[in-house]
Order: structure tokens, then C-alpha cells, then sequence
């Protein structure tokens, strides 16, 4: 395809039709112009790919294909190999079905537990989700077809998404809800970005300039096309200039018309028009060059489904090595969800599955089981109860089944309460007090609380495993896989004391993020709260010590780098994999940053007895908070703790680190600040020095002194407003002079 | 004086001098018009008057007056009674030395307990705040003298106070930072009002029209004197059009200059300029007209000063009868402030004390001394420490005299910690492990953390209790005095777990009150956080029951009132006083709301055994909140809980009415609307009814449908955003449509 000659040769209309899908999931095709139509199919669970052009809700039936773990799973693994080897295989498995462009992975920072999308994101931390949707990008695209990575921006929420509006302020935007989008843009290039269907800060993405360009192209260099969520689009010439490519679905002449009356009247221009149009074509154009037959190869899907479902399950608590259970001794498997357990979210990303297992299925022998509630349960079944106790009883150990029903949590709506059905809770407090030796296997998509976690033996978080949740939670629970996934959201001990709480699904259609940049651990810390998980916390089958932490350097400077290097040991009975965690810790400064924040993080396989040394390279940026005065990151000169640990609240070896920066804070100057202020900034002493030198001068001959450096010392200490008062300036020239020094400051 | 007369022959050059004072202390005389110079002078503590016409920065000693508890002291009372007394009391003694204005009431909300100057403030609850302010306002100016309350508005901190931006939304402003400036002025007519230092929302106090005139004017009649802090003008002109009556101090001609200036370049109008002159002349005229000759009485203002702290003080534990001490019995008193006691606020409201008392000098027999620590003292003092444990051991309780010294808080800068000294902490801590019996008597202006709480058997908050401070202790330690305050704020478990923690004192000049409404207890309840002593708690010697709560009536409707009447009973061996505390619990609504908020209280005194019938009248701003769809106070109807308790956390009777508004609500429509809640308002029938029939018709035509109800029922549950859809209406038209309905319902 040779785009150049392709536009000099479409009509105006045609170039408006371009940038309108041709039906509910292809791009539009110019047989004329030898333009294909190509498939785009929602993921990145799974492929959920509608035969024929789909129906006109996008709701039917999809074929089947291999559902992997949700991201909620996926993130937790820490393990960006293992993203990327999914991702791989998801690419695979379009090229497959002939599909261009996946629709995933999801970006979006989990602002609250609530929100009934968040199984379909994987953090609370950018960091984590940056790395974990790059890993995953690269692989996908490694296969030839491309990954669309949504949704931009803060929706962070499922109420009123298609009209609320998120308020975050700069800081905020940047450091928290956009990084994990730059993170991607930059490592990984994906084919697409999706915006999303509500406003940030009063704009519909979908309209959104700063966003659609001067921050995804002009700041971070992004070249594909932006493409709307499914009928996101409300004003379409607005859109086209704010830099909005495809509106998708497609199959109407509406937004064709829509474009050519703007070009009409004057509110869109052809150039700006050329610009969409380059970025379909040209997502056409690689969509056909990467194009290949290939043999779909479900089985192979469905191993390595149950492969990280194993290494993305978080064994939480496991207390006198209940775990794991010991093959062919007696043991109750209890609940609905043993054998019918929820492995997927609701939604736009459900996958028909190919081929599932449950864990009933794969138990080994010596596995009894009893029903104990049913998912539709809200209110405790005595009788239920009581049969699976006296099951449990009978067992060397009895392991709950339990979580979420898909009712509970869904794209869509958000939740109200962060508890399981009172059914669940009810039995696990029962199986509990009967059988000192409970598990509980949790399958759900976002954090619940657990008021019975005290009570039982081991928990193991198996957030939505996919189509291989049976076999992975047998082969977890018997040790024949050793659990190594962290949890890459805080647990909270109840939904109260969630930083977003408050202000959480907002009013009247508009959500203030005012908690800010204190999203999950980074409010926790901040505020010295308890929680029942932290980020970060997972167990083994085995243990590990963190030794000798070293760093390259005592020091180093804005534009160099920085290596902390360190050992971590098996210290147990059976190999295993730890992932480590490197945290920063900022000097106090102008802004009020997060007491941590996880930069670096590696997954580490060990042998036991084994040990590795671990190394990270740190830049600013990881030292860096998004200053708004700047309209950049940066950060501060000053002394930065380095901090290395097992999870958020579990360090284990600290160090710190000199660091310069080369830029200086335009701090704001005010009637309040000291002249000493002023004039330990350049700006200030090129303004204020000759004023400066004239006070000396005068207070020396007041006072009859010879003293220049004492002079200087007693003046700095005054405050510009003092000036007045002193009537060395007038009150009316005080404003001008602080206008004036600022200026400096920000030249 | 006829001011229109005077007003009439006044020079334009007289109209601008008279809007700035003549001193420092003094509004400025025309000899010629008959108009003198009177007085004002910092309060409400007690009078600081400084002799002559003040010095430059107004610092020099004042006249001995009597200093009474602080404000922080006087709410713990909820004796608006008691504030009268004291307000009668100060003014009598303003009249004694010929002061016609005093600064006070302070009534910012004490927004976090680190602000320097909260000790000079009432409370964390605004209607707590505007009853004890309004009760004071009236006592002061029953005697003929002016009272001028203060900080108008949001100046909730010292950092930066000249300059900060305090940043609060529309209905935090009004709901909680406003309430209490509004209850003084509607119910109390003070004769003046201060204007703050800082911003609001991006403007000076000082040129705040929406402040000084629209709202404090306009809406809630306000005929007195605006008068600036002292050294708050920034540009006068702007001032004087935005309501700033009086610039203070005076005694230079730069405020007459700059308004001359404005008057000539057009900035002003001489109209503007004379509603200014007016009101500071209509403030002296009454200063005049009040004035009477008043011998002073300071021993009769002692009196009263031991009595407001006796009536103060709050008992925030006591176990196993640890208090009263027995009269003659052998007690420890440790402590510097035992000798020496804290007992006054840092600032501008500094008294000179004519008299005062101290524990030591006024114990009983049986008491001996041991010092414990030195008030400067940072780090412990182990031989001190040692000797005070050892008169503890040996005596059959100790008492400690502790608190924060005077350099921990003042005007002018904010604290950072909680944290009393160490050298304290750690003397109670080693007091309490050697002597069961140990009491801490507190002397601070604010809460401090208290380390020691569980292992000390009685705690007695007193504040910062003025002259009386000996004389009041030794009274409530020993029984003579029976406790019966209750905290006006609440006591957290540790500083981060304020609500405004994450943003105090603000960046770069600018405070966001993100907590929004969610100030002291209202976020410590909506966020279910143990507290160390909840807001309203307050034990005493004796126990109180309540019982038969009942309501005139189970609805009432906007416009009307409901009277709730309980009986209260005196359950114990002595005489006491309880402060009933009426709660009310707004149902959910559009708006998140607090769990409970104050609306009612009453100090009621009781014999042993007997009871009494306390009644309260609630109206429907009671029930309301501040609606900024509306701009004003507005409660939905709904069922709300009338909770009566003896703290915010200790609610005894429940009740509850169900209450009907007049107003609707104007919810703003949106594509998420469903037909359903258009059809429902007014408004939205007027403008959607016509279009909803069409749809009925048409939809019972291609049914072949008789049922209008049913079809009516199945149409109303759709969004308006489907109605593009379903080729009801265009895309394009659905944006007018939404705006159509929502200009509808503002109207």
C-alpha cells in the first residue's frame, strides 16, 4: 500500500468515510483503491471475535478461544517475561482468525476497589501497569498484529461512564492515570490507543486535544491511530481536530456526514482530515503487511492459560504449612465454585471458552466435596452448611471455594460494597471453626474483605485464573506448582478506608479525584493505616532473605543513573520464585510526595539454597514527582531512600542516595518569602541584587558598620513585605515586584 | 451625630480619611464634624489595651486585665449561658477602659488541630462554633460596647497566612467555614466584622466582594462595620468596592491617598466610598451612644474566670473513682505547670494578667511537690523524673501538671506535631507505672497525642484556662467542682489520621481543602476511624440517664419544625451537669453527607435522682445541607435519624421523621438519564411530555398494543442516550435536548 498515492487519490468523501468503521468490528474497505477492511476483536483476556461483520449491539456469541487469567491475575505475577509470552500467544490466536488489531490491554490505575471494570486493570501502582501492558504489547505485536491499549483516560469508574466527568489535577493526571499509557507508548509502540468515553477535566476524551495530541503525540511521540470505545464519539469534526482517528462502530453514514458538513462550514479542515486518514490507512497498511496463515492451536493456548494462572496466584496467608495439602490424603473441597468456579469478568471482554477445567475434575484421589452455598446464595443455607462442616470435619483439611459471582462485579457497573455474599462468609466462619486446617481459594476480580481471615489457615487469592482455573488451583494446592504472584493492589480492611471512599463514584456526574496522587498503597502509608494485604505481599512454599544491598555510587545527577545491586537466597526446602521489590523514598520538599513508591521490581527463580544477585539502574525519573510548575517530572535535590523488600511493608534493606538535580524549582515568590529566598535563586539575585546591595550599603551607613557579610545576614532574614514597611518600596510597587521575580523564575 | 449631616459637610478628602484608622488602636477623629476617635483593642480572652495611642507594631504591654479561658476552653463549656456571662463581663470591662470595639470572637473552624491559633478558636462543628459566638457577642454588646468577630473567612492556618490561597468549594465554603459567621451575624447583629489575611478561591478577604457584600451583606443582612486585620489591605480602592469598610492600623495617609487616586482615575465612585463612611461612621456613632462611665472590677472578672474554667473543663477519663481526690490525703502534684501552669495563648490576644493563681499555692493539705520537668525542656530529665516517681510512690495518688508549652502553639506559625515534649511523656509514662492512682491534668490550647492514655487512671483537659487556672484545678480535682465539659473537637489517635493531613498547610501559597464538608468528626465517623476521644465527649463525677425520646409528630415538611423532647436523669450520688446533644443523620441522597452532624445541645443541671425534660425545635435547616445546584441550604425529603446523645460517639436514643421540601431539586439531566427521571420532575414532563406521548403512541402502533400504562412503564426504564439509537432523534439534537431540560429546571 502506498498511502501517499492512496489520499491523492480518494475523494473528500471517501477520506471522510475512512475514518468511520465499516461495520461493528472492521475498518471500512475501498475495494477501488485496494483498501482491505480489517478486524479488530476485544481481549486481551482472550479473543472474543463475532463471526460474519458482528450484530448490531456487538452481543452475540463469539467463537471459541482460549480465556486466559484477567489482568487483575496477569499483574500479579510481576512477571513481565510471562506477559509477554501471553501476549505472544494472544497474537497468535489473531492472526488465527484473522484479526489486526487486539483491544486491550486495559491501563487504567484501580482508584477504588469498586469499580466493576478493575479485574480488566492491573494496578493501583503505574509503575506495575506500565511494565506489565508493555510486556504484554510486545508480544502481541511481536506477532505481527497490533495491541490498542486503553481506555485514555480516568475511567476509573463504570458509573455514568459514558457522561461523568474526572476532575484530577495536573499533577496528579501525569504522575498517576497517564504513566502507565506513556510507559507503554514509549517502550512498547502500540498499533492503537482507545480513548474513552468519559471527560477529564470537562472535555470528553473523545475531544480531548491535550490528550489526543499534545500529551500521546506531541509529548510522548505516538504514531499510530486513536480510536473511539464503542460509541464514544460525540462531536465528530471536534474529535478529528482533537485528534481522534476511527470512530468505531462503524457501518452508519452518520459520522461521515458529520465530517464533510464541518469541512463545509469551516469547523474542520482537509489538512486535519489528512491527518486521521494517514493514521487508518497506515494502521491498514501494517495490519496487511503483518498478516499470516496460521493454525489456531487452542491446546497450546489452554497450557500456557494454566501456566499463568500458576504463577499469578497469591498465596496470602498460610500459617503452620497447611499448605500445600498432601496427595491422596483426605480432604473436603467445598463450595459451588469448586466445581463451577468463576475464572472470567462480565462484559466486553467475556471469551467463549474452547475448553475449561474445574477443580473438582482435577483433585487427586481422597477429595470428598459438599456443595456448602450456591452462587446465587445471598443469605447462608443452614442445611448446606451444616453437611459441608461435618465434611470438613471428617478431612485432614478443607479448602473453601469461594469469591465473587459474576453478579457482583462487571464492566458496566460498579460495586457497592466490597463484602462476598453473606452465604460464603457464613460458611467459611463455619468450615473454620470446625476444621482447624482451612484454605480458602479465592476467585474473584478485585479485593473483598475478609472477616474471617484470621481464622483460617491459609488463603490463596486466584483472582478470575481463566480456563484453566481447575488445574491450577489442584496443582497449587499440592505443591506440585510453588505460589510466587504478589498482590498488585492493596487489600484494604474495609471499604471505608479506601483513599477514593469519599468522593467515589462522585455527584451530579462529576468525580474529584481528590485524593490526588494518594491512589492504594501510596494513601495507606501516607495515612498509617492498617491493611489486611499490602501491595507487594505474597508467600511461598519457600523463603528468601534479602542480603547486601549495594549501590554504585553514593551520589549521582540529574541525566546520570544509578545502580543498586543485591542478593536474594532461597533460604527454604523447595524451589521458588520471589519477586523483588525496589521502592523510593523521597527527602521531604515542596510538594507532599507518597512516604514510597515501587520503580523497579524482578521476578527470581531459586533453586533451594540458591542465591542471585539482583541489580536495577535508576534514573531522575524514578526519583521524579510530575511537577506542575514545570509541566514535567523532576525532582529534587536531596538525600532519596532506596528500598528494597519482600512487598510495601516488607523492606528489607535500605540504603540512600545523593542526588543533584540540574534544574532548579521556579519556587513562586510572595510578600512572605525572605530575601534570603530571593537571592538564592539566579533569577532572584539578578532582580532583586541591585536593590539588595543598595539596603546594605544603606544599613551600613546607618549603623556606622563595616560589617558587609553581617549586613547581608541580618537583611537576608526580612521578608519582602517588610519592604514596606520599612519604606523601601511602596505597598503599590510590592505586587509588580513579586510579578516581576516570578517571571524571572520562569524564563 | 447625624451622620447624613456629617456626611453631608465632610470633605471627598475627610470621606477618605475616615475609612482608615487614626492609630493603631483607634479610628480617627474629626474635631470639626464632632466625630471622636474610639477604641478597639484585641479580645476575647481578655482585654489587651495598650496604654497612649499604641507603638508602631502594636507590641508593648497592655493594662492588667483579667485573662479568661480561652475559646478552645469556653466551647468545651456548651454553655452558651456561660458565654453570655463572659461577654457581659468583657464588656463591662471594655466600658471600664473606654473601648468601644473588641476583636473577637475568633470563629474559624478549627480545621486541623495543628493550626497555631486554634486555641483562640471554638470548635471543629460550625453550629457548636455560631451558638458560643453568638453568645458572646450578645453579652458583650448588652454593655453597650462592640463586638467584632473574625477571621472572615477560611483562615484556618498560620503558614503563610498573609499570602495563602484558600482553596474550598462552594459548598464546603458555606456549609461549614461560613455557618458559624452566619449564625453570629443573624442572630447576634455584631457591630463589626474582620476581615482575614488571606485568599479565597483566588481572592484577598480584603477585595472579596462575594464575601464582605454578597454574601455577608446581601444574603445575610449584615449592617455593621467591616474592618480589616490589622495590615490586610492590598489595594484599598478594590477593598472599599468589594465591602472593606475600615483599614487598621491607621495613623498614615497612604490609605487616604490611594482612595483619593482611585476616586479621581475612575477605580472608585464617591457612591462606593460613602457606603464605607456610612458604616464607620454609623460605628462610631453607636460606640458613642453606648458609652457609659464603669469603675473597672477585676476581682469580680476573677471570679467569673475561675468559674468559665471550672465549667470547661473536660474529664476524658476516670477510672476506679481515681477522681475527686479526698480532701487532707496524701497527694503528689509534678510538674513545672503545677507551679507555674500554662494557661494562655501566644498572639495578639495576650493579657496582662492583673491576677492569677496556681495549683500548688491553692492545694490542701497532704500535697507535696515534685518538679518532673523543666517547661523548656525537649529530652527527659532522668534525676527529675526519678525524684517525681519516687513522691509518687509515696503518696496515695499523683497528679501531673502537663501539656504543650507556649512555644509548641501561637498566632503566627502552625505546629507539626501532636507530640507534647518527650520530657513529659516520658515523665507520666514513669509516674503511671509507679502510682495506679496517677491523674494528668492537660494544659494546651489543642490536642496533643497521648501515649499514655490506657495507663493512666484519670485525664482532665482544662486547656488553656486563664487566670483561674489554680483555683479551677484544685476545685475539680478535689470535688468542690464537678466536670461537665465536652470536647469541642476531636482528640485523634495520631496526627495522619486528620482529615486535612494530606494537604496542610498547602504548596507554594495555596491551601485545597480537599476533606471538602468532611471536617473533624464528620470525617472520623464517615471514614470509621478510632478516635482517642470522640467530639462531645465529656465524663463526670456523677452518671446520667436518658430516656423517652419522642417527636411531636413522625413527618414534617419544609417551612415547618419538629420538637423532640427527652428526659434526662442524674443516675448518680452527687450533683452535675450533662450536655444533651442532639444529632441529626440525613438519609442518602445526591450528595454524600456526613453519618451525623450537631444540630442542638443544652447544658442541663441535676441533682441526684432527679430528672428533667429537654426540648429541642428542629426546622428544616436542621436537616440541610448546601446545595450548589441551588446556592443555598436545601434537605431532600427522606427519613432522618434524630439521635441524642452524650457524645458523637455514645448516641442514647434514636428516632426517626420523615420530612418533605417544597423545593425539587434541580438535578442535571444527562444522556444517562432515564425517561423515568425526566417524566418525574416538573420540568422535564413540561419539556419531555409531548415528545414521551408521541413515543407511546407510536410504540403502542407497532405493537398493536391497548395498554398506555404498560407501554408507558416499558419506555420510561430506556436512557436518552437511546433515544438516538432508536432514530427517535439525532445524535446532534441530544446535547440541545439535555440542555433544553436542564435550563428547564433552573428556572
Amino acid at each position: 500500500m502506498d498511502i501517499k498515492e492512496i489520499m491523492e487519490q480518494m475523494t473528500l468523501e471517501e477520506k471522510a468515510e475512512v475514518c468511520s468503521g465499516g461495520d461493528f468490528w472492521h475498518t471500512r474497505a475501498f475495494e477501488r483503491l485496494g483498501v482491505p477492511a480489517v478486524m479488530m476483536t476485544d481481549g486481551p483476556s482472550g479473543l472474543r471475535k463475532q463471526g460474519g461483520t458482528g450484530d448490531h449491539l456487538g452481543m452475540q456469541e463469539s467463537v471459541p478461544a482460549v480465556c486466559f487469567p484477567s489482568s487483575a491475575a496477569v499483574a500479579s505475577s510481576f512477571d513481565t517475561a510471562l506477559a509477554g509470552e501471553l501476549g505472544a500467544e494472544l497474537g497468535e490466536e489473531c492472526q488465527a482468525e484473522d484479526v489486526a488489531l487486539l483491544l486491550g490491554p486495559g491501563l487504567n490505575i484501580k482508584r477504588s476497589p469498586l469499580c466493576g471494570r478493575d479485574f480488566e486493570y492491573y494496578s493501583e501502582d503505574p509503575v506495575l501497569a506500565g511494565e506489565m501492558g508493555a510486556a504484554l504489547v510486545r508480544g502481541v505485536q511481536s506477532r505481527g498484529v497490533g495491541s490498542c491499549i486503553k481506555h485514555f483516560a480516568c475511567n476509573n469508574q463504570e458509573t455514568g461512564r459514558m457522561v461523568s466527568d474526572s476532575v484530577v489535577d495536573e499533577r496528579t493526571l501525569h504522575e498517576v492515570y497517564l504513566a502507565p499509557f506513556e510507559t507503554v507508548v514509549k517502550q512498547a509502540r502500540p498499533w492503537a490507543v482507545m480513548c474513552a468515553y468519559n471527560k477529564v477535566n470537562g472535555t470528553y476524551c473523545a475531544e480531548n486535544r491535550l490528550l489526543l495530541t499534545e500529551i500521546l503525540r506531541d509529548d510522548w511521540g505516538f504514531e499510530g491511530m486513536v480510536v473511539t470505545d464503542w460509541g464514544a464519539v460525540k462531536n465528530r469534526a471536534l474529535g478529528i481536530r482533537a485528534g481522534l482517528d476511527l470512530e468505531m462502530p462503524g457501518g452508519t453514514d452518520r459520522g461521515t456526514k458529520q465530517i464533510l458538513a464541518a469541512l463545509e462550514d469551516g469547523g474542520l479542515t482537509e489538512g486535519e482530515l489528512d491527518l486521521a486518514v494517514e493514521n487508518v490507512l497506515s494502521f491498514v497498511e501494517k495490519a496487511v503487511a503483518g498478516s499470516r496463515t496460521v493454525a489456531p492451536d487452542l491446546e497450546r493456548g489452554y497450557r500456557l492459560a494454566v501456566q499463568v494462572a500458576e504463577r499469578s496466584a497469591v498465596l496470602l496467608k498460610n500459617e503452620d504449612g497447611a499448605l500445600p495439602l498432601a496427595e491422596g490424603a483426605p480432604v473436603a473441597f467445598i463450595g459451588d465454585f469448586a466445581r463451577d468456579p468463576r475464572y472470567q469478568g462480565g462484559g466486553s471482554s467475556h471469551v467463549n471458552s474452547a475448553k475449561r477445567s474445574n477443580p473438582l475434575d482435577e483433585a487427586p484421589a481422597g477429595v470428598v466435596f459438599a456443595q456448602g452455598y450456591r452462587e446465587a446464595d445471598e443469605e447462608p443455607d443452614r442445611a448446606l452448611i451444616d453437611e459441608a462442616v461435618a465434611v470438613a470435619r471428617a478431612a485432614d483439611a478443607a479448602v473453601v471455594f469461594a469469591g465473587l459471582p459474576e453478579r457482583y462485579e462487571s464492566e458496566g457497573f460498579d460495586r457497592t460494597t466490597l463484602d462476598m455474599p453473606a452465604a460464603q462468609n457464613a460458611l467459611i466462619a463455619a468450615v473454620a471453626a470446625a476444621q482447624p486446617r482451612t484454605v480458602v481459594v479465592l476467585l474473584n476480580g478485585a479485593p473483598v474483605t475478609m472477616p474471617w481471615a484470621d481464622d483460617v489457615a491459609a488463603i490463596l487469592e486466584m483472582y478470575l485464573p481463566g480456563d484453566g482455573a481447575g488445574e491450577a488451583a489442584v496443582s497449587l494446592l499440592y505443591g506440585r506448582a510453588n505460589p510466587s504472584g504478589k498482590l498488585a493492589e492493596t487489600f484494604p480492611m474495609k471499604l471505608s478506608d479506601n483513599p477514593s471512599y469519599l468522593n467515589f463514584p462522585g455527584e451530579d456526574d462529576r468525580t474529584e479525584y481528590r485524593e490526588g496522587v494518594f491512589v492504594g498503597y501510596r494513601y495507606y502509608d501516607a495515612k498509617e493505616l492498617p491493611v489486611r494485604y499490602p501491595f507487594g505481599h505474597g508467600l511461598s512454599y519457600t523463603t528468601f532473605a534479602y542480603s547486601d544491598l549495594a549501590l554504585d555510587a553514593d551520589a549521582f545527577t540529574e541525566g546520570g543513573e544509578l545502580t543498586c545491586a543485591l542478593t536474594v537466597t532461597n533460604t527454604g526446602a523447595c524451589a521458588g520464585e520471589e519477586v523483588v521489590q525496589l521502592y523510593v523514598a523521597p527527602p521531604a520538599g515542596m510538594r507532599r510526595r507518597p512516604v514510597r513508591e515501587l520503580k523497579r521490581f524482578a521476578k527470581v527463580a531459586l533453586e533451594p539454597g540458591e542465591s542471585t544477585r539482583v541489580a536495577f539502574t535508576l534514573d531522575a525519573r524514578a526519583l521524579s514527582y510530575y511537577e506542575p510548575l514545570l509541566h514535567a517530572f523532576f525532582a529534587e535535590s536531596g538525600a532519596y531512600g532506596i528500598e528494597v523488600g519482600a512487598s510495601s511493608r516488607d523492606i528489607r534493606l535500605r540504603a540512600t542516595v545523593a542526588f543533584t538535580a540540574t534544574r532548579s524549582l521556579p519556587r513562586a515568590f510572595s510578600a512572605h518569602s525572605t530575601l534570603a529566598d530571593i537571592m538564592a535563586t539566579p533569577a532572584g539575585a539578578q532582580v532583586f541584587g541591585p536593590v539588595f546591595d543598595r539596603m546594605v550599603a544603606g544599613a551600613r551607613e546607618a549603623a556606622g558598620s563595616d560589617d558587609v557579610e553581617g549586613t547581608r545576614a541580618m537583611l537576608a532574614g526580612i521578608q519582602l513585605s517588610s519592604l514596606v514597611g520599612f519604606g523601601m518600596i511602596g505597598e503599590e510597587q510590592l505586587d509588580g515586584l513579586i510579578a516581576q521575580l516570578n517571571a524571572a523564575q520562569t524564563e
